[in-house]
């Protein structure tokens, strides 16, 4: 890949926000801002226009999207605020009903402008505007929680990113931002399951609890959930154990599969997770982050990149099941010892602290993306957040008392989909935690998704 | 419709079964396939041919499995057994792929044969197998268990047949057997929401409790959920209610709806649920078992033929929200003053007891369909059982601790689908109980299923 | 298959012919409905209904559908004149935008009503009608060509008929009024190429020398076009020879293949034309109105049921090409002694009289459907008529100087289909003729179509 | 659009060229390669990764493909030449099944590598590669004729990448070295039919008589037909023709339509040709070239951007028809003074001789795209050739005595399509000529096709 086709140069743009304040949230801002970029930094600009499938945007989209975000904020907080294109608003506006019809998703690749170029100029432009509002106007309790909720928003579309850059590159994107393969500190442990007590468990975020963080509307509010006797893996499901189910034929005999997972496996012929292929000699490898590798030179990592049919059909074959979402946060949050539930696996201290000591490295950046490798639940799981998205067997629903915080955001989503657990190596740091409820339909595998098993 | 194109004389299929023993199973049987029979009097032959829709099945079809599935009992039970003709076989397994690739499902309609003759032919070649098999067998535990799921398989298939016959011929199919619409006996209810308290219940069928009963695997094991305190309706909405919702617009405002629902809405044009039209004065009528009615001419009835999408986007422009399954059936069965759950809403008593007071009609043969329309429940809610489904917002998944009792029967159907509960004046009497679950995909509208909202 | 399941008794439906007067139109139409009752005899009425594929329609649309065109002549030309029923109407209705939007025709399997018993009821009544309006109306010259167009109507549908039925009971149908495996008279021709001189050649139909025939505006005028020298086989193409272009590997060589064929070979998978099957031996058999039959034991019966793709690639492979459809009607019509043009290969005796003896019997009516084995043409060509229609080159187009006769009868079907000549066993006698033009899309399979090559 | 954006500098390409020899062969191989680039100079780098539509291709693959073909030019005569890249090889295969199974079609926007830089290096290679090429070896005429093959295959591509960057840019896309509109000299002609006579006409090219001219084998051979008297428009229908069709409802009226066409119009909701739109006060406006104009303010251009069904239904609408090819040719070429065809309308003059003074201007260069608005032919047909391709009725067949000259490049691609005569404003000149014989769906609207009437 040559030089001159790199469009984005993360100094350059990160210029355009010297004018903002020193302020916390100004700094966050930059610091959001910068990571996307940098989550780009290795792309030609080709790269930047291409929709591989429906499911996937084209980078360039999720930059003009996410500055498109803040403009909607902008236009509402901001008495004196112009828009700066409309046909860049109808471009960008991914599925919100509220400001008009939006451009069918399928055909984000059909359009080259604005280039990427004019998209980096909008990206600027947007820098300066929330650059003058934040000097302009005194955050009120509910433009802060907007532009909290625009941040996470952003985490959202940088792991997303990821994902859609893999599907266009597979094993040339090497973002050397994301700490990929996670380095898990000290002695392997060993594979068992963990044996849990049932009985009522408080599911979801406590914002007086945890009053400092932002958590979306769904992760609340904690409610009470009554729950049997279980056991869960200590780790998820490797690579090994993942090569045995297949080499035992589990893709090839129904009776491990849901009827509509049957269907979709058959339909698309799956017969491994997604970018494992075979070479001429039948040895399995795959093509990710770190090129093309053998699964069997990294047995141990977790398997990743497949569908919430395949999770359960391995469950099934291994006489066990998938956990629910409450079982899941209960193993991942809870301690006996204390009668509490964390909102980390290794108790409640903010991985952003750059002083603590919780995590592998200590020079970060709150902007990067990385994994947690470090740190097990109470009940000694391993991995629970940091690695892999994790697949449920919660359908992805309102919790009880359910009140939508933000219109349009995550509530019209409800159904259809499972809830995933935990967060990938490819999710911001900053969004990361036990409550965190991440949804997909039960085909999708270009996420970095696996899976424990329970019973 | 001419006389000479009816295939089926019920009173001669029947004979066929003279020959079985008095035994109640085989006395039950009989009266299984009797009403198999019945509620396809009124077809002409041609009828029994046509698939409207890949989710539809041709009547002929549906006769020819429930015949089907007593021959693979008869061949794993009966030594002596020789199949009647393996084109038969092909053609009408439904989806077991543990006896062979199946028939593609939307190809239903596009083969002729065999006739209806031959498929009367291989009905009463069934009856006659499995009355030797009566008479030559001692029923142990397991056969007996297995022919009760087989008459159980019958009576879905029944009502299977009244939706999918009434979606080929709308209007024009009278079931004499349905006793529909179901006449409501006393004074009419008020409508309102029922407060009921929160706490642990043990949702599910408990088979020591109820051990004459039957009931599906996925019907257990009893459990505790625990429940919020909630309030839910005393009865279904309404026709008068939902005709608000359409004149308010709402199925032109994406405000209500779930995406996928709003998606599915607009794909379709739906303004109204199944079977309703306009005519030239903009006035709603109804094509059903009655024929043509204006809606404004059974306000009162449960509004039914609707999709999971407009039941719960009702339930957001009334202010409300579906309840749970376990809602649902803890308004429906639980005495508080006995501390212990029902299996019907008025009680154990089994609804076919002829000598049962409880229904309207004291002249009927366990074999009919009819509707339960008396018997609220012991909070007050009228019409849980009978009337029609209502759905709920569970997901239809596996119980904890759930075994599977019979291969590729319920299990491999889990995700994707809501559970619906109470069952309708198409669902044959003997099948429905408070702990019954059935299932569908969201947008499915042409079975008989509404719903009540809770809080 | 029970008798009661066949719904149309000829005799019985054609008594209600029998207050038509002697006229010869009167005869003729007599005639012609009873041959598409006799097509129907073997039908159960289960066959009538179904739609196997979007090409196909049901057997008992296309008897309704005759009926209904008689019905908008009676509608134009008959002052009191009622309908029968305005649902029938929308439903019969092919493609005639001016008789108002046409029922979706890919949908036609799945409706049910009318019934059979309706549709003959319909049938009879239509009979009733016509004969009314015999008696009743002089026939001035516009009339008359428009029920001689309504017969010639009649006839492709029994064409149609023999094609959809067969696509529907494949080896279970066997109309006996149809002569086949057509029985050559006389030794065996040699397969040879006949050379033929180019020059101006009158292409078409010439109404003042055959003013005693019905021909369709699409034949006419006849006019002026210049051929080349050329040669063409003087018989068809034979199952035998095809099979040297499948064990040749013919199917799996792109470069035999058009693109567009290759696409369609490819997409569907052909291996051989359709009906052809391999045993477990890897033996091709058929499956047809003779039950199935390997093909190494009917070798010289001409290849049918193939696309003008698989001809096309065909001549290809043998080194030659298809002929236009000029060169098609010179070798079968031209005679160099009398230098003048025939209406058949042996002249221009009518095959319906029944005193003539070109043909194999002499004991048939003229309403029978049958081959002309016999009377090859001047030139030599042998079964250049009612053995197979033959794929041409040419497209389906207007002649120079065309005036349309019939509105949306045949001129808005030009463009995108192959002109195919000569007539097949299932074409109705009355309905050959050299100057017949047949058009289909190239990649359909379902006629009686084959082809000769030309050079 | 900024200047950073843009990949290709058309001086700094051409340099790869300067080692090439000063034979002619080289000059027009240097030519005909500088065009190319100058097309594309206006673009961004993301205009040449999109693909809009299943019809069209992203431009750079446009610029690789025509690099492959010389690749494979080189592979089979250039003894020590090894290819470029695999991994391109794959990509930029079209459709030759001779190079192996191509890269899905629909597909060619899914990738953005190999980058638009890439893409330029492998263009300089095979421009070395031709270089080196053409210094090494003597050209024997097999050579020679190949190469004249390669650059009119590069022009072909020329003139697609004019249709499908104006297909993704719009208005947007300017391409100076187009000349549009074409500018028409000396008076306004007056609309007219010239009366032609008919008899015996040569079809084709006859490479005896113009040996020093390319031609495709499908021109040939030049041989006989035989014309009826006819007329002929003596120029293309306009834009204020076509409006009065769109003013009279010609969209609207089943009447003038193909049963194909109807079925197109209705399906695409087609109003009016393709880029043409209304704005907020119903006046119809066009999107090309030249930006947004309102259509009145061109009434006396050809009508372009048209299907062969529109065109089909303006004649009928006119009452007349489409024009044959033979009839298009004759009008074109035939020179009854002098018994002779000609090769343009305006005789045998090479338009690329630049001492001619057919064109309007003489400041051309022989790589320039350009439209010939001189010339009206002997019988006083204006602007036959380079003002828009004209649908003629004749379907894109082999003529009699074809011999396929270049394995799979134009006759795997005969039936199903129609032919257009005459080149349009985008259609390099070099590869413009009387002869010539263009094909497309009869659908297609993307090309700059237009039509006149014949009667």
């Amino acid at each position: 890949m040559e030089n001159q086709n790199n469009s984005i140069n993360v100094n350059e743009v990160e210029s355009s926000l010297s004018g903002l304040s020193s302020n916390e949230m100004f700094n966050l801002f930059k610091s959001v801002r910068r990571q996307t970029i940098e989550l780009c930094e290795p792309l030609a600009i080709e790269d930047y226009v291409v929709q591989t499938d429906t499911f996937m945007s084209p980078p360039r989209w999720h930059l003009g999207h996410v500055s498109w975000f803040y403009e909607q904020l902008l236009k509402k907080y901001y008495k004196d605020f112009k828009p700066h294109k409309s046909d860049f608003s109808f471009y960008l506006n991914s599925y919100y009903q509220s400001f008009g019809t939006p451009f069918n998703k399928a055909k984000r690749g059909t359009i080259s402008r604005p280039t990427v170029n004019e998209t980096i100029d909008y990206w600027r432009w947007i820098n300066m505007q929330v650059s003058a509002f934040f000097k302009d106007n005194k955050l009120d309790d509910e433009v802060y929680k907007m532009f909290l909720l625009a941040y996470n928003h952003e985490w959202q579309h940088q792991e997303l990113l990821v994902y859609d850059i893999q599907h266009l590159l597979q094993d040339k994107y090497d973002p050397k931002v994301i700490k990929y393969p996670p380095k898990h500190v000290g002695t392997p442990h060993k594979k068992e399951m963990i044996k849990i007590k049932g009985g009522i468990f408080e599911l979801g975020f406590n914002p007086e609890k945890w009053n400092d963080y932002f958590a979306y509307d769904i992760e609340m509010p904690m409610h009470k959930v009554y729950l049997n006797d279980y056991e869960i893996d200590n780790a998820p499901v490797t690579n090994e154990d993942f090569l045995q189910f297949i080499n035992d034929g589990g893709y090839k005999n129904f009776k491990y599969w849901l009827s509509d997972g049957w269907e979709t496996v058959n339909k698309n012929r799956w017969e491994a997770p997604l970018y494992w292929e075979k070479d001429e000699n039948g040895k399995w490898f795959k093509s990710d982050f770190k090129g093309k590798r053998f699964i069997e030179d990294f047995p141990d990592e977790p398997v990743i990149n497949i569908s919430y049919y395949e999770a359960d059909a391995y469950a099934r074959w291994a006489g066990k099941r998938l956990p629910t979402e409450a079982e899941w946060e209960k193993a991942a949050s809870w301690d006996e010892d204390k009668n509490a539930k964390r909102l980390y696996p290794w108790g409640d201290d903010n991985p952003n602290d750059v002083n603590s000591n919780l995590l592998e490295s200590k020079v970060w950046a709150p902007t990067n993306v990385f994994a947690y490798e470090k740190g097990k639940s109470y009940f000694g799981c391993h991995a629970m957040v940091g690695d892999c998205w994790e697949w449920t067997q919660s359908e992805y629903m309102a919790y009880p008392g359910f009140k939508s915080g933000f219109a349009e955001y995550n509530d019209k989503w409800f159904g259809n989909q499972k809830v995933l657990r935990g967060g990938s190596f490819g999710t911001p740091r900053l969004s990361t935690r036990n409550t965190y409820r991440n949804f997909f339909r039960p085909e999708e595998r270009w996420l970095i998704n696996g899976f424990r098993c329970a019973k």
